[in-house]
């Protein structure tokens, strides 16, 4: 079902059942699996590939006892050129992904997140609302990224990692003056299963090991590791930002 | 494919590609995405909204080798009035979702749950057969719910925290008489990440700490902290349970 | 839609909804769901179920920035017989299940893995590719298995642990020679949200409790426990595999 008022661009791959709701933008050369659904004002540059099963567009729909009960309207949700997303994905209304961001199977992407060019969202990552993540970032497979967080640059995620910003676990009125996300500083790096408690700033080209819990804020070039993690020695020169051959600094 | 015996109620939205099987029940003003499943004899209570692509009332089949192989006539799966169920959900036959319950994308519950009036249940939860939950609790992103599980009204559950069950992983057959998951007394709280040994019994408004290893059973209105957990002080009174405005007694 | 070229058995049950593509091969008394998706070349032995909503088949498709970018023909995904696949999964192109392996709802099994026969994949669990898993195992719900991990016959990995293979966290070009995941030995045990460094080795018949990180090899049947894991004694006699009532040798 592809709605009359869609713009569908040439050379175009459509799946079975696939369905495309009113004012729909598809650029040119676009792939689109079995059973996707492409939900009202969805735009899609040229190239992308959206792999079976997967949702684009889908509009938020708050509980009764969110914490966060603001209505707005939201822009469509906009993909830039040769944008991957796997299968089952749901990617909702509100968020943009720029170009050549690769989108893993079952991942979630809220409303109000922006994801630069080349990033890699791996398999059943959740990015929470409002999160801003920068280009050349990698998340690893099912790392929770919590609403409010900001990870810049060149970071890392690996697998399983938890982010949060609550540290009032649910109670209080006060805590919404302080609900924030971790701050991910230019190729920092976060190693497996470590958890980040809220509103902490891991710094520039820092790393955090795995299975740590991050109860302070991390100084640039330092590795952190255990629980509650601390300081151990810098991050060898080697593995420096400055010194990978991917690394782009005039971009 | 809308079956002739199923019974749709006034007002109601069907999405493309909805399936719905013999003996369902859909109630009035009911929303239901595209590409959703409604097995056979779901019942849908008043204003549920279905996102895309959902799964509603699965069978179990169990594996040749499961440790629980009794098998049994389970009742449908029932939603209340005014139930959000996110996409590309897979709801089991046999469950029972009270009014105003939101579900988030990707959770699977599995048969034998209940899940009490305005409860949570976030993005990428897994709730295992056989357990209970209260009204007014959150569970987040990714929570691991095991099967023999008890979670009483207003607990909170963060992140990634995992629930077990079984002290014998997968040896002996004496173990299927412990099976057991934690009981969540009422109003308590598990931080981000933290793992709840089997049968764990977390008293009435304590907190275990984000990156917690919890085995022993934790006091109430204590917090406890670390690998393995120790009670390190008492959870602070402005985010006792009674002191919150969200707190119904009488209801 | 089936593809004229697909060879379907006899006795098979076919969902609403349902993409067969060309040169698909389903053996008899096969059950599929509704929405279900099998790409082409998949062949399906007799006797599996296929719940709705999932993708067989899927063809890898790498980002730009991928560590690992060689590009090979792969053969078909491969089911043996009386293969139960979940609600809403995602299995590559190039992959094999043996004999009644079991897979929940929501997983995704990537290229070129190995299942042994009536191993059982949890709800959610994540295998990547070039990994090889025996028979008789358990993978628990949210598992993370990564590339290059080996886990042999009758191994236990508890729900939401996680895999590791790279020590270099995706900076050096010199890394990419030790990427190595976890080797378990046979009938090895990994206790709930534990973390496995690359390349560990965890013995035969040896135990990793809950909430543990992995850093060093662990001995042949014996129990390891913290942060960082160090051997705490030996596995109970009546919890070691030759004990087990399922424990079948010679097969």
């Amino acid at each position: 079902m592809v709605h009359p008022t869609a713009k569908v661009g040439s050379g175009v791959q459509l799946g079975e059942n696939v369905v495309i709701e009113p004012n729909v933008v598809v650029g040119d050369r676009v792939v689109i699996g079995h059973n996707v659904v492409i939900r009202e004002g969805t735009i899609i540059g040229d190239g992308c590939v959206i792999f079976d099963g997967s949702i684009l567009g889908k509009r938020p729909f708050r509980s009764a006892v969110s914490a966060v009960t603001e209505e707005k309207q939201l822009p469509p949700l906009s993909l830039g050129k040769n944008v991957v997303v796997g299968a089952n994905c749901v990617l909702y209304r509100g968020s943009l992904l720029e170009d050549n961001v690769f989108v893993g199977d079952l991942v979630v992407i809220r409303e109000e997140v922006r994801v630069g060019a080349y990033s890699v969202i791996g398999k059943g990552v959740s990015v929470e609302n409002k999160t801003t993540i920068g280009k050349y970032v990698k998340i690893e497979t099912n790392a929770y990224i919590t609403a409010f967080s900001t990870i810049e640059d060149y970071c890392f995620v690996a697998p399983e990692v938890t982010f949060t910003n609550d540290n009032f676990l649910g109670r209080t009125e006060e805590r919404k003056k302080y609900f924030k996300g971790p701050t991910l500083k230019k190729g920092a790096r976060i190693g497996a299963n470590a958890t980040i408690l809220p509103g902490i700033v891991i710094g520039e080209d820092a790393l955090v090991a795995a299975g740590a819990l991050v109860t302070k804020d991390v100084p640039a070039r330092k590795i952190v590791m255990g629980v509650p993690a601390k300081v151990v020695r810098d991050v060898p020169e080697e593995q420096l930002l400055e010194r990978q051959s991917f690394y782009r600094p005039d971009e």
